[in-house]
């Protein structure tokens, strides 16, 4: 099964040749990433300064807490990625599609596909990009990768797919 | 009349003291504005590379052409802001009021509040930012400011309200 | 006494109009000021990944410890920014000549004017923009205000000047 | 033969972990593929604003004109990166080490090593990060690629070495 995440563009992910940058496309698909995989629950906190933090996310696969003092870090070991067409200015959100290819011990492979936005003419919609994020799961205070946990493994196991395949790979 | 503009963080708008960096509060204002001015009409065009581009503002503002090859660019003169409260990582869109200062010949001062997500209690309701964009149309052959339209005028009108007024300044 | 802080673009600063963007500006005013005050000692830290950290300030304002975990944070209160003159693509880096308009008990006001990159023959120097950051000294640990030290009051007082008026102000 | 690019981060470039974002990661390498390819012919032009364009480029391959309305666009196809160590915040230059890793008709590959700051400590540089770039010389009038030609294939030749090779690849 893949995840639909909705992912909007913003103007500065544009550079001088007025196509998305080749590092913003990066910044999309940590956003994709990150309404994927963080909390689900609804959790508030105050902070020193009395602002409220809440997070909420939206797929079954949210099951990591992404705050950025949590006890788990996700980081990103390894990716690649291919530009197929570039992607001009766009109001309506880009259609991310996001599976897993792989879940191993300590970390997992996200695939994704970068289509034009959903509600165009399907006839007409548009394959920008495909990309593969291999994901480590760091426990925050000693450094060290961890184990993918039984209920996280639960939460995932309905997004793995077929990975990915680059057709310009040498 | 304020516009309420819901904008979306991202991760990467945070630095490592875990805040929304100052510099990032601009691309966030620049987020909102861009909703709030840029072009209602739903055009849909093809590109060289055969993608389509969609514009589509949702606020009756918004009647301005802002595709990078437009006819106007929105050019910035100025801009004053004061950070109240340091913004921490949210999930929700932050509330951002947006209205009018002053319309003058060629340009307009755009005024700002930066609110914590609607739909927190109210009473918990943060006020994060202040700030003021002086925008200046500019006729993108020529590089000259140009007048604002009597359309213009009379889309913007309604969001004509008394100008931000500054605590911090000396 | 003004110090002057070369500043280097970056490709992604420039916007689809072929200019700096307003809010990179914000960036590159951010680096000049961590040049200019952050840390002279050249100290070496072994981190977890066994990555080495040098931090090496090149100017006689360099007394604060920038380091991401250090006592002191320096948050911004208020910034203010003439945009002038656009910037376009350079490769050489920009002239910001930075001074200090006040020193208050728990806080100072950093001016800056961006100018084109010297080496330019003088006639043709171009001043791009002119700004006003208010930072304040923050305890890292309970988040509040905290005074400026005498020995950081020595370091920056010979760079105290005239500061900065705008002429867009209203 | 590899070309050194000494290459600083900003502060931006690190996220709440306080380590080098794996986005900014690429704009580092555009930094120093910039730096290695564009134009070292130093040419001076007006803009319409009367700012002053200047080019310059450092190492024998820079051949390309890489301004913004020039001839030939460089577009990105494809990346690679393999992120071994986590890049702290660095006051000194990357040593970005790129070379060349194959030249086609219209594309090359760009290969990098990226080592913590030369004038370390020899035994305790650090190699943070592996990257392959594949690049396509796009004509900027009809969109469609474009043959690299003998003068540039001159330049790049000696800069031609043996292909990265990744370890985590699957």
């Amino acid at each position: 099964m893949r995840l639909n995440v909705p992912t909007r563009l913003r103007w500065s992910d544009l550079d001088p040749y007025g196509h998305v940058n080749n590092a913003s496309m990066l910044r999309l698909l940590e956003e994709a990433r990150i309404e994927a995989f963080w909390s689900t629950e609804a959790t508030t906190r105050e902070t020193p300064d009395g602002a409220v933090t809440t997070y909420r996310g939206n797929s079954a696969m949210a099951v990591l807490d992404g705050r950025p003092d949590a006890g788990t870090q996700s980081i990103i070991a390894r990716q690649e990625i291919e530009y197929l067409v570039s992607i001009p200015y766009l109001r309506d959100p880009l259609d991310i599609q996001l599976w897993i290819g792989r879940l191993a011990g300590a970390s997992l492979e996200v695939c994704y596909e970068v289509w034009s936005p959903l509600g165009t003419d399907a006839a007409a919609r548009v394959l920008f990009t495909r990309a593969v994020t291999t994901l480590v799961l760091v426990d925050a205070t000693s450094g060290r990768p961890r184990r993918i946990s039984a209920a996280e493994r639960d939460a995932w196991a309905p997004y793995v797919e077929q990975p990915l395949t680059f057709s310009r790979r040498r």
